[in-house]
């Protein structure tokens, strides 16, 4: 079966042609695209859909989500606003709740948050471990992950649980738990923060997990000059996620090396932390991505164009850059930009992941923000029922 | 027909007795709110609608909205996220687009942007003229206004149109072109701004709509220190809207009267202005309501949610005040939060405009951002059909 997209308003492709073209057409089938082209040359498919001067773009991909938790922290959040500081503690209020869960919770509760940002226009995802911090936890996490996401990083140095010794946790983390968790898992990851993990504590953990064979993300810089930007840098690390605080020689590494700096606006928000420095990052030539971190305590939303329109309402990026760095940009922090497989763009041989939206330009998305703007959404070809 | 809506997880009233009550439910008839008491104790009805532990609070009333317009500045504010500056001259793009719109063209755009607002739980809606700036248009505007809004403003006075000596305009929409307009109009309304119109003058625009019977608001201080809010206090307007620069005499103008300052977050975002000190203004004991301010050229978005969220995540309100704020404060700058007719808030005997949403509580509109938690929705008693 073959599908013909016409009547395109406007086509994002981020190939490395061109964007934002507006006489195309483009033909999926099998899952991938099958070709793109002007409309008026469009060849014969199974099936039409006329988009009637809608904008088609790529899918959203999502490089940093932690969906697999049990509970709720809507308490501590209203607490927040209400004048009290984030700290990283409050990360053992989910721990808690997610031991208690049972695997089948766990995939409900993410299965739900993955169809919520699906209906948002999210095509691929990342999602973390990090909740369970011990073997069984962690591994039911991490099973969990594998049945709800496209990728799954294994974040057990999320911070040291309640009651155990820094040394023994950090045997557990890169020993017996890396062990177990290593068949669901394709990143490691660490929390580089105070509160967390110190730089030699988090480049001990990553060197585990690249032995193994995983990629290398860090958590980096969230809430001061924590050195996991640097460290993501010396390692060649796929991403460095937050940001936040970043000084000259920090933007400097990045951009000596490949490290994607993954932005998560919605996270900044709700921990009411200033913005990561995007327009300083770009204009160095560090490859950005965004993501949503969607989590039960920091950042409890699934919604890619929300941090578009924030990115671009608030961080000085244009829609055109926000958008690849929601798209692309969140792709190539996976690695997976590039090859059969890329995401993140629209190319003739790639995956068949898109989005219409209800709006003539992708600059709605930051011109008219709040609206729900999401209308049909193709994953690997395939609608997404709404 | 009666309809008993139980199973409420977190029911906000903004009646004058408490809110977030956790064990009621509410029943509905002929447009009204006919009960509301402990859900052991709920009256029969003819339909029962269970919310399953959902939240359910007052729809959202939009204050201040400019929905009969033509055409689109889309590329004003790609351009301005590029870095150009905001300035009130872009209106006169839309007053071309608007003069050359039929009456019919101008409803239909304003009823679709209405549909959007009722979609995120909007059951109550002000909108203004002020895209014509000549007696046919105006009147044509407000016409086209009387359609589609609960509340009609007259805003003549938005700019000087190109080409019009000052004291003309002043006299033509002090004279005939109010004349023309009143039979559509509740509510007559200046911008006091640089670029606009200065004291003097908003003054006489507000006391001639006064003398005809209008109820006063005001566009003031949004790009500077206008004198607009001090106007404003001192003519006991309803509502003074932007209110982003306010010395300390501005505030205890307020404080002083009954003048409700509603405060527009999307506009301030998406023209890069200061966010309108809301906080000093609760604190100080002003009324402050919260409005989409919707319109092509600074604040193109109909989501009271999006407005809600960005109060509590940026200007410090808490959740439960910008709830308030968003119903029964926007129904206060209208005149309408009391007596038989009051919006804005659940009472018995009240106008059953409600929304459930897919969340348990209030907290969510922030704790979520961007994730479109609208469940149902009832205007007067009636579902709003989706
Ligand atoms: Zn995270
Ligand atoms: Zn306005």
């Amino acid at each position: 079966m073959t599908e013909l997209i016409t009547g395109i308003g406007e086509l994002t492709t981020h190939d490395d042609s061109g964007e934002r073209r507006h006489d195309a057409a483009l033909v999926i089938g099998a899952g991938r695209i099958l070709w793109i082209g002007r409309a008026a040359k469009a060849p014969a498919a199974d099936k039409r859909t006329d988009v009637d001067g809608r904008a088609v773009l790529p899918g959203w991909v999502d490089p940093h989500t932690h969906l697999v938790f049990g509970g709720d922290r809507s308490a501590e959040f209203e607490a927040r606003m209400n004048g009290q500081a984030y700290a990283a503690g409050g990360i053992t209020t989910t721990v808690d709740a997610t031991r208690a869960a049972t695997e089948d919770q766990l995939v409900a509760t993410a299965r739900r948050l993955r169809h919520e940002a699906e209906e948002q226009g999210t095509t691929f995802l990342e999602t973390k471990t990090g909740y369970g911090l011990d073997v069984a936890s962690e591994t039911r996490s991490a099973r969990a992950a594998a049945r709800v996401a496209d990728v799954v990083t294994f974040l057990g140095a999320h911070i040291v649980p309640v009651g155990l010794d820094r040394r023994d946790y950090l045997d557990l983390v890169t020993g017996p738990m890396l062990a177990a968790v290593r068949p669901y898992v394709q990143f490691i990851d660490a929390f580089c923060e105070r509160g967390a993990f110190d730089v030699e504590e988090t480049r001990e953990v990553l060197l585990a997990g690249r032995a193994a064979g995983l990629g290398v993300r860090v958590h980096g810089n969230q809430l001061g000059f924590s050195g996991g930007v640097q460290l993501a840098a010396e390692l060649g690390a796929a991403s460095v996620d937050h940001c936040n605080y970043l000084e000259p020689a920090d933007i400097d590494a990045l951009a000596a090396g490949t490290t994607v700096a993954t932005l998560l606006p919605a996270c900044d928000l709700s921990t009411r932390q200033p913005f990561a420095p995007a327009r300083q990052l770009l204009d160095a030539g560090v490859t950005i991505a965004l993501a949503t971190n969607c989590n039960p305590g920091t950042s409890y939303t699934t919604s890619m164009p929300f941090c578009v329109a924030t990115a671009v309402l608030q961080m000085g990026l244009t829609v055109s850059e926000a958008v690849w760095a929601a798209t692309r940009g969140a792709a190539r922090s996976l690695g997976r930009d590039q090859g059969a497989d890329a995401i993140g763009s629209l190319q003739v041989g790639g995956r068949a992941d898109l989005q219409v939206l209800n709006a003539p330009s992708i600059s709605h998305l930051a011109y008219r923000p709040g609206v729900p703007l999401t209308g049909a959404v193709w994953r690997t070809g395939v609608r997404v029922e709404r």
